[in-house]
C-alpha cells in the first residue's frame, strides 16, 4: 500500500497533536490509548488521496480525514464491548484496561469529537461533510446490529450478509473517498462516483478479507490463517457453502461450526475442503472480481480524467491486488 | 409549568411521527421504547419557548428542539448502563429489557439521529446549531465522568461538584435556550445572554432538586423524599455538611452514608438534622437564590426588551418557584 501508506505519518502526527482533548483525564486518556494502538489509517488516507487526486489540499483535508479515523476508533471501542473482546491490535481493549463505563463514555466522547473536527470548514462544506458523516455513521450502527443478529441465526441469506458488510465496513470506504471529493470542491457527480467506487471496492475488499482468512499465505497474511473458521465466524464462505453444498456436507460443516477443538488444524483443513468442494471458494473469487470490476467501471464512467483518474485507479489496485 | 408544558403534546407528536427510523428493528425499537416512556420534555420546550419569545417560528424550530430530547434520551440509556440502573420512569431500562449491546448501540444511533435533525436548516444555521450541540454534548460526557469519579471519592470540593452539575445538566438548559435564540435569528449577544441565563437557571434548578429531595413536601414532590439520602448519593447538601460540620457530626454523617438500613426513616431524619444543624441547608438556599438572581440579572442586562423579556423571565420563574 505504498501510496496510501505515505499519508500514515502525517495522520499519526495530527492524531497526537491536532485533537483538542481536555479534562477530566479519565475521559480522554482511554481515547489517547486506543488511538495510540496504531493501525494502517486506511480510511483517512483514502480521503487525503482522493482530495489530492482531485486537486484538493492535503493539509486542509486532514481534519475531515481524521474525523473518520476517530469514528472508526469509537466503533472499535463500542464493538469490543458488545463482542466481549479482550484484545485489540495485540493490546488489551479499553473496557478491559479500564471498565465498562469508561469504554462507553470515552467512545461517546470520541464520536462527538469526530463531529467537532469538521468545524474548521466553511458552512457549506461543513453541512455536506456532516450530513454524509451522519448518514454513514447510522449505516455502520445498522450493520453492527445486523452482524449481532446474524450471530444468533443458523442461516443468513447471502443478500442480507452483503447488506451487512456494505453497511458495517464498505460505506466508510465510499464515504472516505466522497469526503475527499467534497474537500477538493468536486462536482456532485464526481462526489457520487467516488462514493460508489469506494463502496464497491469496500465490498470487494471485505470479501477478499474473508477469502484470505481461509486461503491466504500464512507467510504474508497479517492475521492467523483460518482464524474465522476457528472462531466459528459466519462469513460469506460459510454461508455460501451451506447454500451450495449437499445435505451431507452441510451437516458436516454445521458440526464443525458447533465445536471449538483444542487442536484446530484438522477442523480448519476439513472446513476449507468443504469451501472448495461446495464451490463457495470459486464463487467468492467471482464475486470479488465482479465488485472490483464494477468499481472500476463506475470510476471510468464518472467523467474523471487524466492524472486524477490514474491516481484514484491506482489506489483501488493497491487495495485489491494485494496478497496479504 | 404551564407555559412550558403547553409544548408537550406537539413535541410528543413529533417524536412519534417526525423521526425517520429504519431497519433493522432491533436497533430502532429500543429508541421508540425509551422515547415512549414520557417525561416532561423540558429541554425541547425551552428551545421552542425561547424561539417564540424572540420572534422565531415554533414549528420550524421543532427539529432542533427535538434533537435535544433525543440527546437527553441517548444519555439516559448510556447512563443507566453505567449506573447499573434497572428502572427508568417506572419502567425497565433498555439494557435490562434487551441487553447491554442493544443499550450501547441504540444509544449510539440515537446520538447520530439527533445530529441528523439539524439538517433541515440552512448551512449557516446548521453550523451554528451543530457546533453548539457538539460542545454541549462533550461537556455532558465530561460531567458524567466527573460524577462517576466523585462516587469513588470520600470528599469532593464543592467547586468541582458545581462544575460537575453545570456540565452534566445545566449546559443543556443554556443550550436549549441559546438554540431558541439561534433559530429566531437573534444577535450573537442575545444568543449568549440566553445561554448564560439558562446555564445559571440550570445550576439553580439542580441545586433546588438536591434541596427538595431532602426537604420537599412529600405530598407534592414527584419522587421519594429522602431518596438521595437513602441511596447515599453525594449531593451538594452532603458535601457542604462535611465541609461545615464539626468532627463529631462529620463522623456521624459518614457513618450514615456507609450503610443502607432496611428501615430508612431514622437515617433520613438524622441526616436531615445534620444538614440543618451544619448550616448546609441554609447555604444551599442561599446558593439557589444567588444563581437565580444571577440568571435574571444576565437576562436584564442582555438588551432583550418588552414581551420577549417578559416571556423569557416567566419561564425562569416557572422553573424556579415551584414547590414540587
Amino acid at each position: 500500500m505504498e501510496s496510501l501508506l505515505q499519508y500514515k505519518s502525517s495522520i499519526d502526527d495530527f492524531l497526537q497533536t491536532g485533537i483538542k482533548t481536555g479534562e477530566p483525564d479519565g475521559l480522554y486518556e482511554p481515547m489517547r490509548y486506543i488511538l495510540g494502538l496504531g493501525g494502517k489509517r486506511l480510511r483517512p488516507a483514502l480521503t487525503l488521496m482522493a482530495a489530492e487526486a482531485l486537486g484538493g489540499d492535503v493539509e486542509d483535508s486532514m481534519d475531515a480525514a481524521v474525523a473518520l479515523e476517530l469514528f472508526h476508533n469509537f466503533s472499535l471501542v463500542h464493538d469490543d464491548i458488545m463482542d466481549n473482546a479482550p484484545v485489540r491490535r495485540g493490546q488489551v481493549t479499553v473496557h478491559e484496561k479500564w471498565d465498562l463505563a469508561t469504554g462507553i463514555l470515552s467512545g461517546d466522547a470520541m464520536l462527538i469529537l469526530s463531529y467537532q473536527l469538521f468545524e474548521k470548514y466553511d458552512a457549506e462544506k461543513f453541512k455536506l461533510l456532516v450530513a454524509l458523516f451522519s448518514q454513514t455513521a447510522r449505516e455502520v450502527c445498522e450493520g453492527q446490529q445486523y452482524d449481532m443478529e446474524f450471530e444468533l441465526q443458523d442461516e443468513v441469506p447471502i443478500s442480507l450478509y452483503l447488506t451487512m458488510i456494505a453497511n458495517k465496513t464498505a460505506v466508510l470506504v465510499g464515504t472516505a473517498m466522497k469526503m475527499g471529493a467534497i474537500l477538493a470542491g468536486a462536482s456532485p457527480q464526481v462526489q457520487d462516483a467516488c462514493y460508489h467506487y469506494g463502496l464497491n471496492l469496500g465490498i470487494a475488499f471485505q470479501l477478499q478479507d474473508d477469502y484470505l482468512d481461509a486461503f491466504g499465505d500464512p507467510k504474508t497474511f497479517g492475521k492467523q490463517v483460518g482464524g474465522d473458521i476457528i472462531a466459528n465466524k459466519k462469513t460469506y464462505l460459510y454461508l455460501k457453502s451451506l447454500e451450495l453444498s449437499d445435505q451431507e456436507q452441510r451437516t458436516e460443516l454445521q458440526h464443525w461450526f458447533s465445536i471449538k477443538p483444542g487442536k484446530p488444524d484438522p477442523k480448519v483443513r476439513a472446513v476449507k475442503d468443504i469451501y472448495l468442494e461446495s464451490g463457495a471458494a470459486d464463487n467468492i473469487k467471482k464475486e470479488i472480481k465482479n465488485y472490483t470490476e464494477l468499481a472500476f467501471e463506475q470510476l471510468l464512467s464518472s467523467g474523471i480524467k487524466g492524472d486524477s483518474l490514474q491516481s484514484l485507479r491506482a489506489v483501488g489496485e493497491e487495495l485489491m491486488f494485494r496478497t496479504v
